[in-house]
């Protein structure tokens, strides 16, 4: 069966995210002072064949080790739905 | 209110995805066969301080169209949550 994986990426809470904190400091000089807190990851998306939902879940999550996700520095999730 | 968003930008379907062209060819060198139609895109998490729901999503949609996404290129959406 086909499965379709929508994956976020994020940097880990207790890092820095440099990239997030110049968005945040642009959003003031653009006239959005209330936009705070931005931190910036990846969103991926992917399809997977495999037999079961937890197949797929399993090849995803492999996938994120191998390639996706730096685990030093990020954490991830994902959903999976039939497709 | 503080509001939370979560934000997904991705590259327009009809164009090409290079990163996402690399990744799908190395999920074959690492064993993972099945994963195919890998996308890249961004996720942004930022908080929005705005009176009402309504005013939250009109600051998020600015914060997007006039920094985080380049609309010739990317798609976005988001989804806004009371924080």
């Amino acid at each position: 069966m086909h499965y379709k994986a929508e994956i976020d990426i994020m940097p880990l809470k207790a890092l820095l995210d440099p990239q997030g904190k110049a968005v945040s400091a642009s959003m003031n000089n653009l006239g959005l002072p209330e936009v705070t807190e931005v931190r910036i990851g990846k969103h991926i998306t992917l399809n997977v064949e495999a037999g079961s939902k937890v197949d797929a879940s399993a090849k995803v999550d492999e996938a994120c080790k191998k390639l996706l996700a730096n685990e030093i520095m990020e954490s991830y999730e994902f959903e999976l739905t039939e497709a």
